[in-house]
């Protein structure tokens, strides 16, 4: 037996580097003599850790000093709802849908503050970017999804929405290509696409934002008291934050987010040129100019097919390739930490697919 | 350099077998290719691991069908303020103070209900529990901490609370002993003590309260949600919750929770009589039937000795032994994972010290 190329959504492949050295001190981690799972959060140890993993998020992003950055937990769900918590409490919020995951963030708004559709894609089946967006200069942020995982639609630049905060779920696009963090009042991503396992949830947070919290929030939802305490306002999830911190020392070594970028395009650019090639065997509906570079849902021509697909792909070493009932079909996500030896391994597997099927 | 014996207060040691099998399967996991880390929640694996997990927890602590078994996420400070939002909303909630933490969860519900302090053993410095409780007979719950970690006192039977439902806040002692768990309307617990890895919550909750949350709640918050969806409402913390569950089966391997709670007896008679027995030299404060069997703060006769016997400690492989600010001097936690021969080990320090310094 030996590893798969895993093209799963999320929990993620994470690179295999990360996880030999997870394992080789998973029993005594630095001078500790225990495992980074039983050393206190307070102590120097951890807190050397955590101080080393906020200083290499920040040079990966190049994070401006106005903006704080957060480790919390909740998944990228609970801050669907603990952002308008924080910085919109009784007041309005634009959201534009790109897919299923705005969708989910604004029924969570919507019982905190009053949201408004600002834009959508819905209409055309989310297979495209809205048009245009028609903003509430008075609402307390605009909501956008730049990857929606689901459709495969992304936003490649985001919108101007002039001096109203932006706000973005980037949960499958952090740390996959640079961004423009001084653009945006909030970022969040739960960690299991390209940041580390799940149970993490990284947030960025521009500084003036954090006085908006009410008076009647429990601490614990606070963002400005997790900012205050270092994110050390209760017990974090550990170990989750250690391997995220193993993740950007080894997209340091990688050479930083350009870098990713360079290699995360290319790797899409040359699955959707094997789609685009085939003739119609297989096929992706999304726009070519709101394709997205994680995640790549496609359909073969004949659905019946799909069983006798997944066999095969799974025989061959390629997991993870099942596309989310919403779309049907086949998803490759092609996140971080998935070379592009695993992309040329699907792109032959589908080529010879389609010579025995077609 | 070898493992120490880690008297942490939490995140705390965890079973080495455990840690062990957790390495040997990091990178592949049962059949999967990938690391549990790596696999989709909603996948077959991951989901007969839940099923197990949960199987064998409510079968070690014999949870009544009318109990749901939650895997959430927060710590137990975020259920400080979520337990009220989802059964108390707009009414009104008793506490039962013995220590730091029910004070803290108090504060926490205070943005969410009413709350009043039913009894509270602060003026003696928490050093032992309430003579007696003053019941709401209207309350929408009574709230308990039944062991405190940093005052170490501990409730060795719950009080009766009559027909209004008993919360407890079991982050220290969840799976230490068997425990009634048809006497609790709520028990909830973060892992990082008896349970698994922090980042992890273990809530049981008498199914007709779920019953109880308002529409006005995110979805994210609601129990009934939670419930309703296995846990899988979105991402949970995979990881944190696959460790819980090699934990559990480790529990069985060790005779379940009758064995422990014979065990955590065991441990923590053999270092009270240790402290007593020392002439004053060392000493617990906590009246004697309200001595927790997890946590055992002491303090040296001499408190200018502590750096030393600190030091001298770390150098005899026994970590994890500060105090909390709160009280000072030492404190051992003697979770489940601690063995005799730990404390055994912790003992005869002690004794090793006292000769050299007394």
């Amino acid at each position: 037996m030996s590893r798969a190329h895993n093209f799963s959504a999320g929990p993620a492949a994470l690179p295999e580097a990360v996880l030999e050295r997870a394992r080789a001190e998973l029993l005594e981690w630095g001078g500790e003599r225990a495992s980074v799972m039983e050393v206190s959060h307070r102590g120097k140890a951890f807190e050397a850790m955590a101080a080393r993993a906020e200083a290499d998020l920040r040079s990966l992003l190049a994070v401006p000093d106005d903006h704080a950055v957060l480790f919390l937990q909740g998944g990228a769900t609970q801050h669907f709802a603990q952002v308008p918590m924080n910085i919109a409490a009784g007041g309005r919020a634009d959201y534009v849908l790109t897919g299923h995951w705005g969708v989910r963030a604004m029924a969570e708004a919507a019982r905190v503050c009053t949201v408004r559709v600002a834009a959508s894609s819905e209409a055309g089946g989310f297979r495209d970017l809205p048009d245009r967006i028609d903003l509430d200069p008075g609402a307390a942020y605009v909501h956008v999804t730049p990857n929606e995982t689901i459709h495969g639609v992304e936003f490649h630049a985001p919108p101007d929405t002039g001096g109203v905060p932006l706000v973005a779920d980037m949960s499958s696009t952090l740390l996959s290509r640079p961004v423009d963090v001084a653009r945006y009042g909030v970022i969040y991503a739960c960690a299991q696409k390209n940041i580390g396992p799940s149970g993490l949830v990284v947030l960025l947070v521009r500084r003036d934002l954090l006085a908006r919290a009410p008076d009647s929030l429990p601490d614990i939802f606070r963002y400005d008291r997790h900012a205050a305490s270092g994110s050390l306002l209760n017990t974090p999830p550990t170990f989750a934050w250690y391997l995220a911190g193993l993740v950007f020392q080894w997209l340091h070594e990688q050479g930083g987010l350009a870098a990713m970028a360079a290699r995360n395009q290319a790797k899409s650019a040359r699955l959707y040129a094997a789609i685009d090639g085939s003739g119609g065997f297989y096929r992706n509906q999304v726009a070519a100019s709101a394709r997205s570079w994680m995640n790549v849902p496609f359909q073969l021509h004949d659905a019946a097919l799909d069983p006798l697909f997944l066999a095969g792909a799974e025989a061959a070493g390629l997991i993870g390739l099942k596309g989310h009932r919403a779309v049907g079909g086949m998803r490759a996500s092609l996140y971080n930490a998935m070379p592009m030896a695993g992309v040329e391994a699907l792109v032959d597997y589908m080529a010879g697919f389609q010579r025995d099927h077609g």
